[in-house]
């Protein structure tokens, strides 16, 4: 198959996806264009999924994949509180997957597409000896409305959606709804747009375990933070893995302690302190800085 | 060094480069936000580089890879004749390259940013074997005004910006100014931003070579194309290498007959034909598809 003819096959599917309106030219030119309406901002970000980083061809079928590349881009647009728009997918592929690998990839990405509304709007592709995907997302929300890292103060709560751990206990186990969850996970869309309409002062996505990223929200707002010993840890889970294990998805945002937040929403667990910036405590203890760093590849 | 300090260091050096007023938040969100200015489009392009396939480390020093990374991205931009906003960066690196490496391809790409006025304002950053970085890059037109490949008519003059072939020689060469010009091509932004204004009928870059890209401008505007052989060749490359060599970077476009094109802005090198879409003839002969295809890799 010649790249032309993996573009063709690509663009048929990418047309059974959902439309999005504002999205004026899709696949098929040198750009993507959009029309954007009046009194929106639109929100950008780009992730990587790498072979045998993220993921191993043994483990995840090419769906998966296409599946999870999407939804860590998604989890982004969830955790600044937009409603997704168009996406870009860059692939490169070693040439035996250049074929059917290829298009489940794609039939993955676009299955979680359709159900978030957001359009397949272009892309690049190439040649590698090792998978990688970088998926672009762009979500849009009302001017100034964007939910930031850096809105948190002294003497909010700190909350988070859902359950954590479960990613890091499904990685370790590889059976179960743990090893479904890291396989398949979830973007907080939805959650993302009620903490929106409910004007919560911070928020981000728990991509790299919740020591990790609650660390860079409080470095983002100039606060330190005191996490109780009452989180939501995924049945089977550990402590160890709900604090320092990533690839959860869920949302971690604070709110002032006044604001009523329901518990289906989010679960209480910790208050923002003045302090040194970026400091975290756990059940008083100050918390080394765990989670998943690229470069020094401390913790899961 | 962690990951957080390198974007922290990141982040310094993109604040000495260009702050566009469309970008409200860059780097330090989980999204880049973008405020959009009424009757205006948006375009959006991604492209990879990609170590040993796009460059080597032998040949290319960092700053020349930064440089090439957002030059591939600001090609497609000119090609849609719309100005340079901001671009997210996705860089992943082997671990012993996240220092120095790092930091000097950001220097290359920002040297180049600061030419175009286009704020880094964004990314994703890991650790891989091999180099690779995939560039988004997003620009303006006025409400409807993007260049797109589908408007070729049958009877348009065909044109390229520049000399083709140069990338192509300096590729095969590795010395004198052919060499410098594959190193570090040049988006013809500003020439894209005048085909605009002058209202031509289809545009796109030349990054895989004429004959395969002005065959997929020819798919697009359901036509085919009679190329003259009075191309405007790089002084010591062959005809082959114009016709079929890759990353010219140069703008094909088409325009009416009775438009006036200066000499200075391209050079007429053929005429759209009705007939079977996508066909390309070379001096009255049809040309066999060539330019570099990532799966057949036919060309170069």
């Amino acid at each position: 198959m010649t790249e032309t003819e993996l573009i063709r096959r690509i663009r048929r599917i990418a047309a059974e996806g959902p439309v999005n309106k504002a999205v004026v030219h899709g696949i098929g030119d040198d750009c993507a264009v959009m029309r954007p309406r009046t009194n929106e901002d639109f929100v950008f970000t780009t992730d990587f999924v790498l072979q045998d980083l993220h993921f191993t061809l043994e483990t995840h079928k090419a769906a998966d994949v296409g599946h999870k590349a999407l939804a860590r881009s998604l989890s982004d647009l969830a955790a600044m509180g937009s409603t997704p728009v168009f996406c870009l997918v860059s692939l490169a592929v070693p040439k035996e997957l250049s074929g059917r690998w290829t298009e489940q990839f794609y039939r993955g990405l676009l299955a979680l597409a359709k159900r978030y509304g957001i359009t397949l709007a272009g892309g690049d592709l190439s040649r590698f000896e090792k998978v990688i995907v970088d998926v672009m997302c762009c979500g849009r929300v009302p001017r100034g409305g964007s939910l930031l890292r850096s809105g948190a103060k002294a003497g909010d709560r700190i909350y988070v959606t859902g359950e954590l751990g479960g990613s890091a206990l499904g990685l370790a186990t590889q059976k179960g709804a743990a090893w479904k969850r890291h396989l398949r996970p979830e973007p907080r869309i939805q959650a993302g747009l009620e903490l929106r309409r409910r004007g919560v002062s911070a928020c981000m996505d728990l991509s790299d375990g919740l020591s990790l990223d609650l660390r860079r929200l409080c470095l983002e707002s100039n606060v330190s933070a005191e996490v109780w010993p009452s989180l939501p840890i995924t049945k089977g889970a550990t402590v160890e893995q709900a604090l320092h294990g990533g690839e959860d998805y869920e949302l971690v945002f604070t709110a002032p302690a006044r604001k009523k937040i329901p518990l289906s929403l989010g679960t209480p667990i910790g208050v923002i302190k003045a302090g040194t910036p970026g400091e975290v405590f756990y059940d008083s203890q100050k918390l080394a800085v765990g989670g998943f760093d690229h470069f020094t590849q401390a913790g899961g």
